[in-house]
C-alpha cells in the first residue's frame, strides 16, 4: 500500500493518525517532515502547504484538503496535474457552520448590538420587538455548507433566500442564480451571510458596490473566505452608518494582524476562523473511504473540478 | 355590551384599541384613566396595575393579563374573587421566547464569552471545537413557553432535558418531575434556562444551593421572573468562578437600578425584559375570542387556576 502524507499547520497529526489507523489498520501514515521516500507517497492529506511542496511527490494519486475549501491547493502555481483533488464534505462541519451562522443571525435580529451598547450605558430601554418572518436573510453560496445554513435559518421562521451560480431547489429558500440576479438578491437582504468557495469569480465580490446594493442598516456575516471581502470597503460602509455591523470569521490575513481596525471596531465581531473547525473523528470516515478507493483504483468521492476550482 | 377596560404601563392602548376594534366592531374600549362608570366595565385587560385597583369594578367577569405571567394580578391583596383570571398564550410570544433562549444557548455554546474577551485583547486563538450533541441544556419549566424553547433547542442537536411539576412527554426532551428529581436534573445541566411561572414555590428557587448543584462552569439564563433568582447568590457564584456566566432578561426590580452590579459585570448580559414582548396584533385574536366568550356567558380559554396561580 502506498503511503499517506499528512501536512497541516492547523490540524493534529496524531489525531488523524489515530482516526485513520482505526479505520485502515496498517495504514502507512507519514506526518511531515518525517516523509521518507517521496516516491512512496500516493495520497496527500493537506491544509495550506507551501507552493511547490506537492510537486516533489511523483506518484501522488490524490490530494485531499483537510477542510471544505480547496483554494489553498489551487494557489500552488506548480500544482501537479493528474492527482484527484478532493475536499472534505463533513456533515459535522455543515452542522457547526449552520449553528454559527444562526448565532450571528439571531444576535443581529434580536438587536444584540443595541442591547450590548445599552448595557454599557446602564440604560434600560425596550426597543420595538423584531418580527422573524419579516427579517430577510440572504445566503451567498448554496453549496453543501450554504444550503444547510439556509435551511437551518429558514426553520426558525426567517425569510431566507440564497444566491448561487446555478438555480437550486431548497424548501423554504428562494433561489437567485447567476450574476444577473445578484442585485435583486442583495436588494431584499437584511442579513447577508457569505458562504462561497474562493474562486477567481468570488475574489473581492463583497466590495463597496455590493454593500451599496444592500438595504441601509443591513448586517454582513462572512465565513466563506477572507479574500472575498474588501476589508477597507466594509470599514467605510460601517463608518458611514450605511451598514449596521458585521460578524467575520475569515480575513485576508490570518491570524488577523494585531493592529487591524476590525479588532477594536464597535460594530465588528471578530472570530478566529472557528465557524466550522475540522473534526478528525467525523471527517476521518470520508478520508478513509477515499484512501481505500484511490489505492484500489476506484474514483474517489467529493472531487473538485480543476477548471471550476470547487 | 359591557365595556373593556385597558391599563398597562408597557403596552400601547392605541394599538390594542385598533386591534380589538378590527375584531369586535363597536367594542366599548376604555383606556385608563378614561374609564367612565366603573359599573359598566365587564372585562379588564391589564399589566401590572396597582393593588386595590381592580376591586373598584363591581361587574367584572374576567381579568386578562397582557402577558404570559399572571403573578402581577395575584400580587393584589384584595383581588376580587369571581372574575375569571386569563393569561395570554400567544404563539408569537412562544416563538420569540424560544428564539431568545436559543440565542443565549448558542452564544455560550460557541464560546462567545471567551471569543469576545479574546477580541478585546486582540488575541487570535482557536479554542477546541464544542460538540453540540454533548452540550446539556436544561429548561426549568415546561409550560407553553418552556416546551417550545426545549423543542427548538433540541432540534439543533443539543442534549435537552426539562424540569416541571408533573412529568411531560416531549419528543427529544428528557423529562424530570417534582422536587425529588430536581437535583438529578441540575447535575446534568451545562446551560440552565429559567422559564418558570412565578408562584410561591418558584420564588427564590435559583439560589446558592441550586447553583452549587450545577456542574462547575455552567451557564445560567433567566427569562422567567426576577423574583425566582437570588441575585446576590448568582453574583457570588460568578465571582468565585463556579458559574461561567449568565444572561438575564428579568430582575427583582425592573427597570434594573442604575447602580446594580449586573450592569457592569463582565460575565452577565443584561436584557431589559424583551425576550418575548407582547404583540398587539398576534395576541388580539385570543383576547377578542375571550371577550366574546365572557360576554356571551361561555367559559373563556387559557384561564388560570387561582389556587395554583398558573
Amino acid at each position: 500500500m502506498p503511503a499517506v502524507l499528512f501536512r497541516s499547520p492547523n490540524d493534529s497529526a496524531e489525531a488523524w493518525r489515530q482516526s485513520l489507523t482505526e479505520r485502515i489498520p496498517g495504514v502507512d501514515f507519514r506526518a511531515w517532515p518525517e516523509v521518507g521516500d517521496p516516491a512512496e507517497v500516493g495520497f496527500a492529506l493537506v491544509w495550506k502547504v507551501p507552493p511547490l511542496f506537492l510537486k516533489q511527490f511523483p506518484n501522488l494519486k490524490a490530494i485531499c484538503s483537510l477542510g471544505q475549501g480547496v483554494d489553498h491547493i489551487f494557489a500552488d502555481p506548480e500544482l501537479p496535474r493528474g492527482p484527484h483533488i478532493i475536499r472534505l464534505v463533513d456533515p459535522w462541519m455543515g452542522r457547526a457552520m449552520a449553528e454559527w451562522v444562526l448565532l450571528q443571525v439571531l444576535r443581529f435580529h434580536r438587536q444584540g448590538i443595541e442591547y450590548e451598547a445599552l448595557q454599557r450605558a446602564r440604560d434600560w430601554q425596550q426597543l420595538p420587538a423584531p418580527e422573524t418572518s419579516k427579517r430577510r436573510v440572504g445566503i451567498l453560496g448554496l453549496g453543501a455548507l450554504g444550503a444547510e445554513a439556509a435551511t437551518t435559518v429558514a426553520a426558525l421562521g426567517f425569510d431566507v433566500a440564497g444566491w448561487s451560480r446555478t438555480r437550486k431547489s431548497i424548501p423554504n429558500v428562494t433561489s437567485y442564480a447567476g450574476p444577473e440576479e445578484l442585485d435583486a438578491f442583495l436588494a431584499r437582504t437584511d442579513i447577508l451571510c457569505g458562504l462561497l468557495p474562493l474562486t477567481p469569480e468570488t475574489t473581492d465580490l463583497m466590495d463597496a458596490k455590493l454593500f451599496a446594493k444592500l438595504p441601509k442598516g443591513a448586517f454582513v456575516v462572512n465565513s466563506g473566505r477572507g479574500a472575498q471581502l474588501v476589508e477597507e470597503d466594509l470599514l467605510a460602509a460601517l463608518d458611514s452608518g450605511y451598514l449596521a455591523g458585521a460578524s467575520l470569521d475569515v480575513f485576508r490575513t490570518e491570524p488577523l494582524p494585531k493592529d487591524h481596525a476590525f479588532w477594536g471596531h464597535p460594530k465588528v465581531q471578530v472570530w478566529p476562523h472557528v465557524s466550522a473547525q475540522t473534526n478528525a473523528d467525523s471527517g476521518a470516515d470520508q478520508v478513509a473511504e477515499n484512501i481505500r478507493r484511490v489505492f484500489a483504483g476506484e474514483p474517489p468521492i467529493n472531487t473538485v473540478d480543476p477548471d471550476r476550482q470547487y
